[in-house]
């Protein structure tokens, strides 16, 4: 019998570092990745309407065999993380990609100082703030907005997204964090543009590695053995999305860091 | 018994751009305006959900009582006329965005060379190539797909529009054109940006007032006499959105030009 797949769903490509992470993790674990690219982004969208969204694509995945549920996007883990809990029932298990971030990030730096970065949605929620204060961290958080975008247009360190950083993080508002936490699943893909934005002091947050971690906890999954992962056939992953367009098709590789084939999965139509 | 109100939808607030044109040369007409920013932006969707969203939008519309149905989305008028007119019946009055434009371009320029900048579902679409090749004019289309979301956000005339237009006219494709369509309802807010990048003999071309123009005609109303105008009480218009954020309240009145109270009407929930 087949394992069944982990869940894990985006309001488009940019969850793709995640699934990444977690296929690197747990390279014999298939996954069923779902990007809501009918409805994205949901960065400006209200709190109502994002789990309106997460909701529905919850109740889909779990109907097609999921064991567990990633909520790989940061504006859905930030305001819809009890509807896909509602979604699911009680036992199902959930990992959203905010608290193994600051969970990670608040041991690592003990009263420390953290930034954070994120969609409006995401920054306005407060999570991040009032996770990380109760934590005993410091928080400065700032939405980013156009950000995510950008890069899903492929603006990614060139003068447009420079230009956009420079908006955004110009006038030095990280300058005395100790760590920065990208809270976007699109963001990655400008770490090093990032980087010449705050001080060489400042580490930037890996965060699809501390989203992977968490969900090879809930699993019980051990690191992987190299030798046996080669030995053993690779997994079948399946990657739906809401709506399919030539530009999604292409950008998926980008994210997912190889060859991906989409699927159309309307969703919308339901 | 009230005037029944003009419709008018996009995907979100840029057309209240169209509406504010409208506005101005049907000023005792109230306006129903719907933005669908629920799912905005349509420019990087599908045409096959592009269609579903404007069907459903025309439907909800023609309900409220509209008399005349404005799609004042490029994105839309390209890829779902004739699903508008399906959804609406065919003797309901419907005007689009294109082709008051072409037809007044193609007059002004006659065997021109036209330059038009949209989404990608506009350009993809092929309808301004098509409309204007068929009257003797020659087309230069590109897509420009950050822009709308960028202006949405307030980068207007600022560093990150002028580096996103550096990335997509800076290599001079309309330097031989004679008049430039700007083929979105945001574009008409960086104009002065826009003018820029082409030659100063070029004509930026208003597409709203073309649209507004088109509207008085099929309406038969002639042209305002300010002397009634002022002595007649102004119009109620009325602004739904699908999806009620500060930002969308906040942008809207730098589209329209004075203050708008926006009202949620949320589709997404039939």
């Amino acid at each position: 019998m087949p394992t069944r797949p982990i869940g894990i769903f985006d309001s488009g490509i940019g969850g793709l570092t995640i699934a990444r992470a977690v296929a690197n993790r747990l390279p014999l674990a298939p996954i069923l990745y779902f990007g809501d690219t009918a409805h994205l982004p949901y960065g400006d969208k209200s709190r109502e309407l994002i789990r309106h969204f997460s909701s529905r694509i919850s109740h889909h995945l779990r109907d097609q065999g999921s064991r567990l549920m990633v909520v790989a996007c940061n504006s859905a883990s930030s305001n819809a993380l009890d509807a896909v809990h509602d979604a699911l029932g009680p036992s199902f298990p959930v990992v959203d990609v905010v608290s193994p971030v600051v969970e990670g990030v608040s041991q690592q730096f003990p009263g420390g100082k953290v930034g954070v970065i994120g969609t409006r949605a995401t920054i306005d929620s407060g999570i991040y703030q009032r996770e990380f204060q109760v934590r005993g961290c410091q928080v400065v958080a700032r939405a980013t907005p156009l950000l995510a975008s950008a890069i899903e247009e492929g603006f990614a360190e060139n003068a447009v997204s420079e230009a956009l950083l420079q908006a955004y993080l110009g006038d030095g508002v990280f300058d005395s964090v100790d760590a920065m936490v990208l809270g976007c699943t699109h963001y990655p893909l400008i770490a090093h543009q990032i980087r010449n934005f705050v001080p060489s002091t400042v580490q930037i947050v890996d965060s699809p590695a501390w989203v992977a971690e968490r969900v090879a906890r809930v699993l019980g999954e051990p690191m992987p053995d190299a030798d046996r992962v080669h030995a053993m056939p690779k997994p079948q992953h399946r990657f739906l999305v809401s709506d399919l367009t030539p530009s999604f098709a292409l950008g998926a590789k980008r994210f997912f860091g190889e060859d991906v084939q989409l699927e159309e999965s309307r969703l919308w139509d339901l």
